[in-house]
C-alpha cells in the first residue's frame, strides 16, 4: 500500500522542483537601457541558462553551464519576495531577462507580480514560446543575428508573435529588435522587420564587437561611432521605420549590468 | 469703386503673409534624440521665433530676435517641397520644433504632409494652444522648470491638453518632457507630472547648465555623470513612473543639432 504513496509523493516533489526559477540575480531599481521601453525604470530578473550561444554574448555568466552553480533555483514567491524588498513595495516594471527566459515557467511570478501591481516586460530571442507569454505586458523579440553564428528559425518567432495574440483589450506590447554588428545583419534584420510591418522594430549597435569603420574624429568613442554608423547605415538602406537606439546602460555602466 | 476692390488685394496678401511659416532651419532624416520617439528617423522644421526666454536656451538662433533677418518665411507648400527634397519623398516622421512652433500657423503644412503619408510630431512648452494641434500625429508637451526663470501656467497646458483631445480613433499621442537641471526643477517636474497620471511623463538632463554635483570618477564625462544623477535622483523621490532618457543627439553631435 505504501508505494502508490511513495509515487505520488515523488510527482509532487518533481512538479515544485519544476516551477522553480533559475535565477542568475536581480538587481534595480535601475533603467532600462534598451529597446521599446528605455529610460523606463524597472527591477531586473535576470534567469539563468540559455539555448543560443552568441558569439558576442555579453552575458557568458547566464548563459553558460560553468557558471550554473551560481545560479539560484527560487520559487516564484522567492522571486517576488525579493522584487518587494528592492522596490520597497512600489510596483513598477519588471523585466525578465536572461540567458533566455522562456526556458523558464514564470507564469506564477507574473500572475503573483501582476496581483501586486507591477507589469512585465521580458526579452527573448523567438526561440522558444510558452503559453504563459501572453500574460505579459510588453514583449520584445530579438532574433539574432548571422553575425551571433545561430541559425534563425522563423516558424519559432511565428510561434511567439501567435502566443500574444489576444481578442481582448489587454494585449501584449510586442516589439522587434535586432542587435546589429555589421552591413550585413543589418540588411538581415531589416528582411526580417520588412515582414511584420504593423511591428514597431528597434536596431542597436552590438558593443562588444565594433565590426565598423574607424572614425575620423579620435575624440570621438566607440559607442558614438558604432550608433553614428547605424544611423547612416539605416538610412542608405532607405529604412527609415526602424528606430535606431545605443545600450544606455552599457555608456553608463559597462556591459555588467546589461539585459 | 477701387478702394473695395484694394482693400480686398490688401487683405489677400495679408492673409498670404500670415500663413507664411518663419522658419530658422530644416534638416534631416536623423534621429529624434530625446522624449517619447527617441531613436525614431525624422526631418526637423524648426521655427524662428519663441514668446520664452530660457536662461539655458540652447537654440538662441532659433529664438532671439537678432537673429530674425536668418529665418525665412516660407509658404506650407514651400517646406514640404524641401522636407520631400531630403527625404526623397519617402514618407516618415516630421518633428515640428523650435522656438515655440506653436507661434505659427502649421495646420496647411500638416494636413498637406499626412495626405503624403508623412507623420507630424511637435514640441512645445504649451504657453500658445492653436485648433490645429488635434491634426498632429504626436505632441510633447515640455513645461519649463524653475530653472529656465520662465513662470509655468497651467491653465496654457490645460488649453493645450483640451486641444488634443478627439472623440474619433486618431487621437494625439501626448507626452510631457521636463528639462531638469537640479533638484529644485525634479521636484516641480513630478508635481507637475503627477496631476496627469495618464499621461506618459520624462525627463531629461539639462545639458547647458550642469548644476549637479561631481562624480568622483573623472572619466566620467558631464552627460554621463548627469544622467546617472538624474536616475538616483528620481529614485531618491520614489517617483517610478517616470522614463528618464539624455539628449542622444547631444551626445551625438553637440548642441547645434538639438531639438
Amino acid at each position: 500500500m505504501n508505494a502508490p504513496v511513495a509515487v505520488i509523493k515523488s510527482r509532487s516533489i518533481e512538479q515544485q522542483l519544476s516551477s522553480l526559477i533559475s535565477v542568475s540575480e536581480i538587481f534595480g531599481p535601475t533603467i532600462q537601457g534598451e529597446g521599446s521601453l528605455i529610460g523606463t525604470q524597472t527591477v531586473f530578473v535576470r534567469t539563468g541558462g540559455c539555448d543560443y550561444r552568441c558569439s558576442w554574448c555579453d552575458t557568458g555568466y547566464a548563459v553558460l553551464p560553468e557558471h550554473q552553480d551560481d545560479w539560484q533555483k527560487l520559487s516564484a514567491d522567492a522571486v517576488m519576495a525579493e522584487i518587494e524588498t528592492l522596490t520597497n513595495q512600489q510596483p513598477m516594471w519588471v523585466t525578465l531577462s536572461g540567458g533566455n527566459p522562456a526556458m523558464q515557467n514564470l507564469e506564477a511570478l507574473i500572475k503573483s507580480g501582476q496581483d501586486k501591481g507591477y507589469q512585465f516586460s521580458m526579452e527573448t530571442q523567438g526561440s522558444i514560446v510558452q503559453p504563459w507569454f501572453s500574460l505579459l505586458d510588453q514583449l520584445t523579440l530579438s532574433p539574432k543575428p548571422p553575425s551571433s553564428g545561430m541559425s534563425f528559425k522563423q516558424k519559432g518567432l511565428d510561434r511567439c508573435l501567435e502566443a500574444c495574440s489576444h481578442q481582448d483589450e489587454d494585449h501584449v506590447e510586442v516589439s522587434l529588435k535586432f542587435v546589429v554588428a555589421d552591413e550585413n545583419d543589418l540588411v538581415w534584420a531589416k528582411s526580417i522587420a520588412d515582414q511584420y510591418p504593423e511591428i514597431p522594430h528597434y536596431v542597436q549597435p552590438c558593443n562588444t564587437q565594433a565590426k565598423i569603420e574607424n572614425n575620423d574624429n579620435p575624440e570621438v568613442n566607440d559607442q558614438q561611432k558604432q550608433l553614428l554608423w547605424l544611423i547612416e547605415a539605416a538610412q542608405s538602406l532607405n529604412w527609415h521605420t526602424v528606430r535606431v537606439l545605443p545600450q544606455l546602460h552599457t555608456w553608463l555602466w559597462g556591459n555588467k549590468s546589461g539585459v
